[in-house]
């Protein structure tokens, strides 16, 4: 089993929806923060990984399974495991509970490892994945199906300055909020998210627009965000309807 | 002078921009929620003033003087007091201050009490407000001078399900966001602001879209929301080029 790495927080205002729920794409940087904080503590900090191995992680798929989203002002606590890794990809989750130690949600999350000059993936390095604990693997499953959406609905997004990080491309919560948007708000005000499968194709750079594209069908939508004739990201959404 | 009270606080990665300087409008919700730790210390928690007063507490103004932008990673001291009051008016200062004690920026808020139920602004009660120490003052002095934007630039917004919070309409942070992007990628890239003028005047409810107007002349941009032929919010900023 993988090193286990905790820490509380509180579901602050601008975390949660006009219903008081969590927004899952605001709360993405917080858990990227959480892992790197038990990166750190293991000495494996984003700058150690950098002035050691000249690597950079970057995430390639999320999946969120929610019993219950958590709610403005709960606090929660945060568990976080690095399970395995195979030659390319490590996976970690991320558990939440509530203060009587009930599951509300898990987030799975699979990252590699990048050369930022050559844009290229490479092996994981068995001394940098040491301290984790993290079982090897062959063959990290991922389960989502995604089909290639033709003749689908879609809205544009300019690309906001405000939505490009210090890596200089748009931080991988933004694309979260062009899948949910395109629902509007009377859908998203009515539904949460049971299940999402979210993977990064391609990176989005600055300037420009995006294509949010969406089927919805029987409480399930398939999304991809497209720009310059290629796919961004791709995702599936189980909806279900709010108990309001 | 009124109660001062202090926290701490690391810029994390998604308040930084691609600069790596905070970005001002996700700090927003940081300095209100170190108010409302401020209040709730003095027996003035949000719950309390709804469920003692009826009452719920609204930002008509801001001002920010930057003298330096915190960055990424830093630790910083947010620094607030309640400085004055007047019949309609409770005014507040956050000044930001680095580790060595230096000073970054200033935050000028300007808040009213509104009951809910009539959306009218009402008299402060003196029993309400008394904990905080603040002088009591004829006149609150806001030094701007908007005017109202003819033939000026436009972008349009769509209204975003996640830019409405819990009070059912647009949260006060996205005006700025939506003051900023008009001025493009470039643009932002190469400048800070130096000072912000910015006053709410209508708040912008879940659904349709909005007009963010501008003219930009000698590094000072005027700015206008509109929604609806009605002026939603004003603000003034004073630009400087970034020392890259």
């Amino acid at each position: 089993m993988g090193q286990i790495y905790i820490e509380k927080f509180t579901i602050p205002f601008e975390m949660a929806d006009v219903n008081g729920n969590l927004k899952l794409p605001s709360f993405l940087p917080k858990v990227l923060e959480v892992s790197g904080n038990h990166s750190a503590q293991l000495g494996r900090s984003d700058v150690d990984v950098w002035e050691t191995y000249h690597l950079v992680w970057i995430v390639t798929d999320y999946e969120f399974i929610v019993d219950k989203l958590p709610r403005f002002g709960q606090e929660v606590q945060i568990r976080t495991e690095a399970v395995a890794y195979n030659k390319l990809i490590c996976y970690r989750t991320f558990d939440i509970f509530d203060q009587d130690d009930q599951h509300l949600m898990t987030i799975k999350s699979y990252f590699a490892l990048m050369n930022p000059e050559t844009r290229k993936i490479v092996s994981v390095p068995e001394d940098l994945i040491a301290p984790y604990g993290s079982e090897k693997v062959k063959k990290i499953a991922r389960s989502a199906k995604y089909t290639n959406l033709d003749g689908a609905n879609q809205v544009e997004f300019f690309v906001r300055y405000f939505d490009i990080d210090r890596n200089g491309h748009v931080n991988n919560s933004k694309y979260l909020e062009w899948v949910y948007e395109v629902l509007g708000y009377d859908f998203l005000k009515g539904h949460q998210p049971r299940r999402i499968h979210l993977k990064y194709n391609r990176e989005v750079t600055p300037g420009g627009k995006i294509s949010s594209q969406y089927q919805l069908s029987n409480l399930t939508s398939q999304h991809q965000i497209v720009s310059d004739g290629q796919i961004n990201a791709q995702a599936i959404v189980e909806w279900r309807t709010n108990d309001l």
